[in-house]
């Protein structure tokens, strides 16, 4: 199968598979999820991906009726089932099947996968992002299923030529709308602190390690539209584009006057990738 | 059939009806939904809530591929399947079947409807109320699928012996998790602005105009938790309770304290709820 769906056990080509009406999906986007790249069967960080899963499994309250060793085997076993390549994974839980009522029922939680095609991105290319207003939820921090304003939010950035957002918040940066976001200035890189108002990227963990590792400065701190506008590099993070270029943002010109540390940082963070890869080769 | 489903003309008893897995509502909670109630076939105040789901659709950017009038016709058609009796019929848009990516997709929107028995509640008794602090988005004007605050809210309320949240803004109380809240104090109704840290409800609006039939002045201001607990009375306004007082907050008794004005209100609302029924009977 090239496109996998999975639902509860039940494995399916992706675009066949059916689910309740009454999944608690339907009326409360009630549910977390997480997702990563794979490459040859390998998924990427998948230690990371499962703790920052089970994190917001914590915070929105779910119980899950599965372990992690157990999940991590689910996901695997649909993953060897689609095609080789580079494949994006995806996984969620919902709240169970029940009539709809806001308190929470007392059923069994549902676990979604698919798996489907994704290529990584070109690092040597750049995007274009477009600002937009972030009225988002305090629960930012967690990967819920609560996405319309990040759907409002990309397919404005979609509109005005752009490939990603800029959410900015009472004057401040938060993040992107599938990406956390990031600027280097006068070789430090600042970045919006992990706190309620963005997710705690994975991809955006590794960059900041890599930092330590490089000796480049971080600062978790917040930041203005316009400090972004004057940086010497603006960045976004994640899953599958690690550290990409940011090359406009509301059709104005950024970036583009600290190529050194930005090659520096995105050649190391490819070569952990491929190290990754190769040492957990199966 | 006692409890109806229907997806995008497909019609089949709720508990039994499947929708795609790649309904973005799976992903994104992309849709906006409306509900009333029905008694005897009629559906309660259906030109307000159908004036309110065409906004939620607008200001979330769908593009309905069905008018007005037919979206109206299928909801009688469903609602005529179900027995007789009170019914909530409750329906929603969903932005199409696709591919995941935040962007909007270029297919036709998924239309949802269910009607399922429920009675409406008995106004002589209270309710018991659970503060929640609100950390919700800035788009609680519309009513969208993205709901997992009103279900934890609803949920904390449950467990502290409460069927109802009061969500608390920044010290001010701005509603609950599936009802307008409002007080009575000095003869006066004080409720939250309709800006958009709230629902414009149906029964807020019908509440708000039975006031101003009965000469009962309203205050549209913020107000605070303390404002609320040492209130004369305080109510909860929705489809199914038109305004029914609340007895204890966070444990601590409420109101009654002005039982006349509460029952003037309440009668009337009651007396112009029957009068639409026997107007609008089939």
């Amino acid at each position: 199968m090239e496109r996998v769906g999975y639902y509860n056990g039940e494995i399916a080509p992706l675009e066949e598979l059916k689910v309740p009406f009454l999944d608690r999906v339907s009326f409360y986007g009630d549910g977390v999820y997480d997702a990563t790249m794979a490459r040859n069967g390998v998924m990427l960080y998948i230690d990371d991906h499962l703790d920052r899963f089970f994190n917001s499994m914590r915070i929105m309250r779910f119980e899950p009726n599965f372990t992690r060793q157990g999940l991590q085997a689910e996901l695997q076993r649909v993953l060897d089932l689609a095609e080789a390549g580079d494949m994006f994974v995806y996984w969620q839980v919902t709240r169970g099947t029940a009539a709809r009522k806001h308190e929470f029922p007392a059923v069994a939680p549902n676990l979604w996968i698919m798996v489907v095609p994704l290529p990584f991105a070109d690092l040597t290319k750049t995007v274009d992002a477009v600002s937009f207003e972030d009225k988002r939820f305090g629960y930012c921090n967690v990967k819920t299923l609560n996405l319309m304003p990040n759907v409002l939010a990309a397919q404005n950035a979609a509109e005005h030529g752009g490939q990603e957002a800029v959410f900015v918040r009472d004057g401040f940066v938060t993040e992107s709308a599938h990406s956390n976001i990031h600027i280097l200035k006068g070789g430090t890189l600042v970045t919006h602190p992990a706190d309620e108002h963005i997710l705690p990227g994975i991809a955006r963990k590794h960059l900041i390690a890599m930092c330590g590792q490089l000796g480049i400065p971080v600062q978790e701190r917040l930041y203005t539209l316009d400090e972004l506008k004057a940086a010497d590099e603006v960045l976004i993070s994640a899953s599958s584009t690690f550290a990409i270029r940011v090359a406009h943002v509301d059709g104005q010109p950024v970036g583009g006057k600290d190529l050194p540390t930005y090659t520096r940082l995105r050649d190391a963070l490819q070569a952990e990738f491929e190290a990754y890869i190769a040492a957990n080769a199966r």
